[in-house]
């Protein structure tokens, strides 16, 4: 990605915010920007922990939506493939090279299933969740079409209180039928607990995630009572990957935030009550933001508002400053309580989002910056496939 | 718009959520839905009520960020330009054939600077608001270097608390160092209260206004008798431009929200005590969601989640049902409660956005839908351009 032709047409503050080459102190401002050693820390101690637990890693491409970061993620992390949550998403990732692809979420929509089915002609292993047994027909109908496969993992729902079936002889009967259909595989669980990745207290996810292993463990021996193996069993975040790959019965984690981290899961606490972002997990991404008024001695004005993050998790946090607080958070502003006065106009700032997976998505660039140049300029590759 | 060839190389569900033609249901969700005749009936009502009032709308580009839309309000709604509030969004308005383009908004980075100053280049009067002595010598230089000229408005802070000046006196002396340097146009004054905008209470609203056009009458008043006269007083949004219309002092509104209506704007009160979306206005703007999983009886899980909306100002409401509610907004779904068990998978919802802006920002396309048919696409042309 060191090749300037491909940035010849675009222009710096208008398409881009920065090109490889340019001082980091010259990116343009709102932008998403990534301290690659820092990404490349993080994605390393996540493999090399899965790999010592015996664990494939299909990490979540949700979160970042970036086929370069998916690929970093393969040949540095030794990540079996990725997940992700929509058919035109899963397509981005496969047409960019990754070679096994699972869409963890349940696909009902004629026009889904039938882009769905097409996906292994491009490549790439298909995998996507159940929890209905009126979906087989539709699934197995469109793969036999385009003369393909569908692996399918049932959904077990765990306590997120979303999709996913929630006793072991609906799981069985999902399974079964799954089995005996053509066109399908029977791939085994999905089993995430989203709703609890986010908790402060690490026994307290420690007991929801049993709940998890209980219900998983329940449906795997089931299955494999009437004959049925599961080759993924599949679950497993950045607040509880540690229960997944002791519980032995998990086989794939499917982390996410991890790689970036952001202000709301940095809060959460190890098993030693410190913070997952003071030693475990390196905050990696930042929105840069620039001062762009200070006509009131006490508060700054910053560029990155409303179009450059998400706030449902909290406003961010200014990175590395005790002196000033990001506050308020309006469409196009910030505003920095600056009590001492300490900031000037065009002074730039590292925010750490609140959350990561949606403020990368209004975003169509990370600037990947190292040693105070910009190395890369990586599209949001999937930016705004939400189908 | 009804040229099918610019699509030719779109694929529904991947690039885009619909094409030109197809029938309103076979849009693929999640998608942004124009209701054409509401949005062309919005767009009329307010551009009739500014010329009755004899004030010139430029309309507010930062909430839609369409080149079409815009067009659309210079036509049938009469406004005299946009304002918006990044350099990179001006210029996508003025290469898109806006004349006229206000930056409402300090621009304080050299680059943002210069690319300002090229801007009347585009074809477009280039027009940008300022609160500090410091930034005046940098736009002179950049207007000067490129042989253009920079028309300035002095901010007024009349309450929302970011940019601004807050007294005459200093309005004064901005705007006649701005009069006295070359490259530079004094132009009139900025003063739009956003923080009151969204009270639900007509006469809070009221006497919040009545404070900013006290402080615009005061300084029109003193720079009058200073020989400096304004050319455009402007301000003004969806929830006072009638105090505005009315104050004798302003000139220019600078509504946005009107043309779509989102749910949080909906409920603030006029006059009479009626919803401004039950009459005043009319929902134009939805996002088409399906119900993607029913495994429980009493929750439908739609498509819709996070990276779909911003949800800062409240959730999303279901259009025209009272049975059902979105009750839980995670990354990528939307939980419904549906406690009759009246949705089935792949029914489709309108929601209307709890906030029209940054929901926009987040979608490529707007689907504009009349009779039932998508009549056209149209790219949200400066979404993502937050520099």
């Amino acid at each position: 990605m060191k090749d300037m032709a491909q940035f010849a047409d675009y222009e710096v503050g208008f398409d881009i915010p920065a090109k490889p080459g340019m001082k980091a102190a010259d990116v343009q401002t709102p932008a998403l920007v990534l301290d690659l050693d820092a990404l490349e820390r993080n994605i390393k101690k996540m493999g090399d922990y899965a790999k010592a637990h015996g664990m494939r890693h299909r990490v979540h491409g949700k979160m970042h939506k970036s086929v370069d970061v998916a690929h970093l993620q393969v040949e540095l992390g030794g990540a079996c493939g990725v997940c992700c949550q929509k058919v035109s998403e899963a397509e981005v990732f496969a047409r960019g090279g990754i070679k096994d692809v699972l869409v963890s979420n349940q696909v009902r929509d004629p026009q889904k299933i039938d882009r769905l089915a097409r996906m292994p002609k491009l490549g790439a292993r298909t995998i996507c969740c159940v929890d209905d047994l009126d979906n087989i027909a539709d699934l197995s109908a469109a793969a036999e079409k385009h003369g393909t496969q569908i692996e399918c993992l049932v959904e077990i729902d765990c306590g997120a209180g979303r999709c996913g079936v929630t006793t072991t002889p609906a799981v069985v009967e999902i399974a079964k039928a799954i089995d005996a259909t053509p066109g399908l595989k029977f791939a085994g669980l999905q089993a995430y607990q989203g709703a609890m990745q986010h908790l402060d207290s690490y026994d307290e996810r420690k007991a929801k995630t049993q709940i998890a292993i209980d219900m998983v463990q329940d449906a795997v021996d089931t299955l494999k009572a009437e004959g049925l193996a599961c080759d993924i069993v599949g679950g497993g975040g950045t607040g509880s990957y540690y229960f997944e790959s002791n519980s032995n019965v998990f086989n794939e984690l499917q982390c996410g935030s991890y790689a970036f981290m952001d202000a709301d899961y940095g809060r959460i606490l190890d098993e030693n009550g410190n913070r997952i972002d003071r030693g475990e997990w390196e905050n990696a991404l930042f929105i840069l933001t620039s001062v762009m008024s200070h006509a009131k001695a006490d508060k700054a004005i910053v560029d990155a508002g409303l179009k450059a993050q998400s706030v449902d998790s909290g406003l961010p946090v200014i990175f590395g400053r005790a002196d000033v607080e990001y506050v308020k958070c309006s469409d196009e502003h910030g505003v920095v309580k600056d009590p001492q006065g300490v900031l000037k106009v065009n002074d730039k700032l590292h925010l750490v989002p609140g959350h990561c997976d949606p403020t990368c998505n209004v975003h169509d660039w990370y600037v990947g910056v190292r040693n105070g140049v910009v190395e890369t300029v990586w599209p949001v590759s999937a930016r705004g496939r939400a189908y």
